[in-house]
């Protein structure tokens, strides 16, 4: 039996977000290997081993399928969103040995901050850019910057994982630089577990905004200088004049 | 009969990439409004009006699908990849006049840079920006500007709408300014009709890089200082040390 690894990407949470190519490999796997909340959205059935892990031990994960792979197993490595935005496929190419040449295949999935952004109007209709605000893996010292970079080219900005319990007062940090660089007026977004029965969307200004605004099942959507509203959505102009 | 229009993403090309959602509003659609090659991705069917038009009159598509769901029909306004990315969703509120409030959905996709980067590895595996490289609807200069700060930022970057025949020279110099700012080593990919029968990808350096590598139907892909070759694939580490 010759195995396999699919990195797949499950949408923000509603099965009419999954693509058919995610679907069909789901239904071809032996293992589903992933992160608790993510692997609890796979059916069960005979033929199937869930294998759910804790968070921040994405490696691990990632090595267990590629060896669960090597020994014949078809393993689907299940993110949320899109395997590539800040999920599991970096993961799946870290934790590869040099020389090791698995049959690896990546599942694009709708990613947290396009579902988001077609709930909100198209507040990233015009060149943007996609931060992780955690400091987990860099330094928030380049989070900063880049916010600032990133207000300079007046890209609209998607941040994910904008907060957690852990490190609380960070959020509150990036609304003060983006108020510096951006102005009070500027439209921000608070879009939560879109496409569940827990959504939630909301839309304020930069100088009314708070950090308990969010959580980490929010993704944030400031825009760029030109994002308006028009009746209850947000949307930013495909040009500048 | 209530009317309604519904903006949705077709994704990349593959009927395996489109939502079931997006399917769903397929069927249920009276007109389906578009691009000539995007429209042609709709299968005829009594009941079904296709109105194919050509670019670059998105506001005139726009509008008349809002007067169509107006007259009572279920309109479909059909993009490529996601609507909000690049695409008609913004087109559709720029089309809107003041009060007015039709029944407006729009429906995520598979935008092109998240399918090519699926296909190359995990290219935006870490913070990222989206530029559109066409300067139909902005100043040249403002590209370069945001090729510039995002280079500082060391945001990997996708471009979309790369080069056309209308312009074939801007390409060669965003591909200057991009050498100038990240030097000649770092990696960028082209991944063209992703998913498609058409479809081709490679991996260069910007040293290498040459303006004929990129076509309107071609993503392109710049790595950030940390992004690697593995095997037959490019990724771009989680975190920074």
């Amino acid at each position: 039996m010759t195995g396999w690894v699919t990195v797949a990407g499950l949408g923000p949470g509603n099965m009419r977000l999954v693509t058919p190519e995610v679907t069909q490999a789901l239904a071809e796997a032996t293992d589903v290997v992933g992160y608790i909340p993510y692997v609890a959205r796979i059916a069960p059935r005979d033929g199937l081993t869930l294998h759910a892990t804790d968070n921040r031990v994405e490696l691990t994960r990632a090595r267990h399928a590629l060896d669960m792979a090597a020994a014949g197993g078809r393993v689907v490595v299940v993110s949320s969103g899109d395997p590539g935005v800040f999920a599991m496929a970096s993961a799946l190419f870290e934790a590869l040995t040099p020389g090791e040449t698995p049959d690896l295949r990546i599942l694009p999935g709708i990613t947290a901050m396009l579902a988001a952004a077609a709930r909100i109007g198209a507040p990233l209709g015009h060149d943007f850019c996609a931060i992780n605000l955690s400091d987990n893996l860099k330094p928030w010292a380049l989070v900063e910057r880049r916010l600032r970079l990133a207000a300079q080219a007046d890209f609209a900005m998607a941040f994910y994982n904008p907060r957690s319990a852990s490190r609380p007062h960070q959020f509150a940090r990036a609304l003060e630089v983006l108020r510096e660089e951006c102005g009070a007026a500027r439209l921000i977004s608070f879009a939560r577990a879109v496409s569940t029965p827990d959504e939630t969307t909301s839309t304020t200004t930069l100088g009314e905004a708070t950090a308990d605004m969010a959580d980490m099942r929010t993704v944030v959507i400031v825009g760029n200088s030109a994002t308006r509203r028009i009746g209850p959505w947000v949307y930013t102009p495909r040009g500048v004049e």
